[in-house]
């Protein structure tokens, strides 16, 4: 039947989680159902949502003393049709979790679109495959840097750095996400800049690299914008698509003028998931969902660093972007934060090769600069896909890389 | 000094705030400092972040039980120079919430822009005095109801539902936020039927009712949707503002041909302000930046119901909705959910005669239908300012609401 099935994580302090189940499948459809006369059933039939399934979960001590309650905790499914909805986001998001957002201790989990309504979203127009074609690289996962401390800095200091970080091998260089337009470097310079360095370093080694342009300003104007980036030769456009929301980000994915790459990056996303009780589940907002919106890449916290998901979160998260069984290209998942040359081999062993292992301080701040750090990653990446140790690399970058960060993979092998 | 200064409650494991503070005043504006050299200080320094403050909190045992590590809580307060970002939204949450966001247990709690960074936004086209001056109703809080159960139903039935409520004396009745565009009841087909029942009602009953039709749709459609309302002659836009993201809210209330008010709903922003450790305040998204982006009503639980916010949450958002001290008009704050006759004195009470008392089943429920229930709000309000206990007040519909429902203020007087 055509609609959307949600999942969510109960915490019911009223101990009824099928009450509790049957009173949202009917308060977020038609409202009421018993009392209605026979007729009106039948007509409202379509329109009723309906409970799919209802699973107790174990108690959780902690939850309870935190809440002040004793709740009973519960995973319950809830199938919406169609027919009550228009087939955008916001709609989706009002409907599925409106108002019952602010109703208690409440996360959606998961959402499953039936085919007939899959088939109205883009998803990515490149995907993995096709950036993977545009940089002619197909057998390691792709490496990327972050232009870091932009602020305030003119376009010389953005050559040099681009310059630095490119010929250490790097595949893309991104924006940082708090880089806006601004009168030292417009997007528009950055672009010509970028391209002017990036074609002297290919001359040079021989290596293709991409940049990564933040994409930023009011919303009704970056399609306008985005269009201008492309028609002055931009590789890629980073995107905060939670500042914006992923109805944005799909209509940019949908514009067939809009014809390079989208890099969703999470800024702001952990208002949305960094919660246990409420929120969305960071598998569904940063997986799942970005990819059926069309994101090319998806950024998200790397299960290593300080600022980190769970590993099975992490973990789900890549697999919902990379997920065969559905109908559109894969999305590369791109774990970050806290990454250097000695994570390697838990990264290709946790996320395979289907992934882009992205650096900032990691790079940057390798005793030889950035064109060391980028020629560290490449050494560590080359040798946990041909199972040598990283220790015993015969590459200085990498050898002092790992002596600055460790080398906490061990012996780990992909 | 041009910039904005967020507030943050931390919970901080390294137990060193100032120095997390720090952290965060340099690590989101230019990187690094201490190092640079002394010419690159000077050029520099206006787009240096700074901590204005640090305030240590009571230690919250249950917290430290809920997250399992012992945390000291604290209050810090960073200003961001404006010459960091563009002044639109997505740029402002990306700079002081983007990745700080998902960087552990923080919450933001309050921004507070300078005076020209203010300038830039809109606030309210026609605020608490607009809306009034078009009901021509000044002295008593305004009533809404809410139309229920619409999806599945056709034009006919929206029509009986508009004239029980209308006819009972609310002001203002506004569409379910999850009746979106659909074939049985359209945008222009529903603005039509209302417009017909209400100027009827008017002719009958002497009364003036507005009716707020939801604006809904791809985001790049709802400029040019809400025109099409305009000229057909809507009265006031229901929108889901948090299901789109606020800027957008801000773009269609800076649009002249926009002409009417805009009504917020609170569906979705569930995702954002339910927790107590992540996330935005409700007073900062729901108060000041609702108002600051232009919405005329800002719809949100009411301390009262079982969808509720805290007394203090409720009444702050309220405060920062309709405080003088802002170069804006006053968005009309709108306490939802739960809502029936015998809180009209706990309504007016806390939240004083410039809101708008909101209720559903309150209205519908009513033992003689929706008009009885509007007409024992009516009642309840006219008695409340004049000091008159409901139970002493003649008006069988009155009696009746608080037999049904309870009289909860019982001597409490406005």
């Amino acid at each position: 039947m055509s609609g959307i099935i949600a999942t969510y994580l109960i915490h019911d302090d009223s101990h009824n989680l099928i009450h509790k189940a049957e009173q949202i499948a009917l308060g977020l459809t038609v409202g009421s159902w018993t009392h209605l006369p026979h007729l009106l059933q039948e007509q409202l039939k379509q329109h009723k949502g309906s409970v799919i399934s209802v699973e107790e979960l174990e108690n959780n001590e902690k939850t309870n003393i935190y809440l002040d309650k004793k709740v009973k905790r519960g995973l319950i499914k809830i199938h919406y049709p169609s027919a009550n909805f228009s087939t955008d986001l916001p709609a989706i998001f009002t409907t599925v979790f409106g108002k019952l957002s602010l109703d208690g201790e409440i996360k959606l989990i998961d959402l499953t679109f039936s085919d007939d309504i899959k088939k109205l979203f883009p998803g990515p127009k490149f995907g993995i495959n096709g950036i993977r074609n545009t940089l002619k690289v197909h057998d390691r996962p792709l490496l990327m840097s972050i232009f870091k401390g932009m602020i305030g800095r003119n376009i010389g200091y953005l050559k040099t750095q681009l310059r630095d970080q490119a010929s250490g091998g790097v595949d893309i260089v991104k924006d940082d996400e708090i880089l806006f337009d601004n009168p030292l470097t417009p997007l528009s310079e950055r672009i010509r800049a970028g391209k002017e360095v990036l074609q002297s370093v290919y001359e040079t080694y021989g290596h293709k690299t991409l940049y990564a342009v933040n994409l930023s300003g009011r919303t009704y104007d970056l399609k306008e914008k985005a269009k201008q980036a492309v028609a002055a030769g931009a590789d890629l456009l980073l995107f905060n698509a939670f500042a914006y929301g992923l109805d944005v980000l799909q209509a940019l994915a949908e514009d067939d003028d809009i014809s390079i790459p989208i890099m969703a990056h999470p800024a702001v996303s952990g208002t949305y998931i960094a919660s246990d009780l409420y929120g969305f589940s960071s598998s569904l907002l940063l997986g799942k969902l970005l990819r059926y919106a069309g994101a090319d890449f998806s950024l998200f916290p790397s299960p290593y660093g300080t600022v980190a998901l769970k590993q099975e979160e992490a973990l789900s998260l890549a697999k919902s972007l990379t997920d065969e069984n559905e109908p559109f290209k894969r999305s590369f998942p791109v774990p970050s934060a806290g990454i250097h040359p000695g994570l390697v081999p838990l990264l290709i062993r946790d996320f395979g090769q289907q992934c882009v292992i992205n650096a900032g301080g990691g790079i940057h701040g390798h005793p030889s600069g950035a064109q060391g750090g980028g020629k560290a990653f490449r050494s560590a990446i080359d040798a946990t896909l041909t199972n040598i140790p990283l220790h015993e690399v015969n590459d200085p970058n990498l050898q002092a890389a790992l002596r600055l960060w460790g080398n906490p993979s061990g012996e780990v092998k992909a």
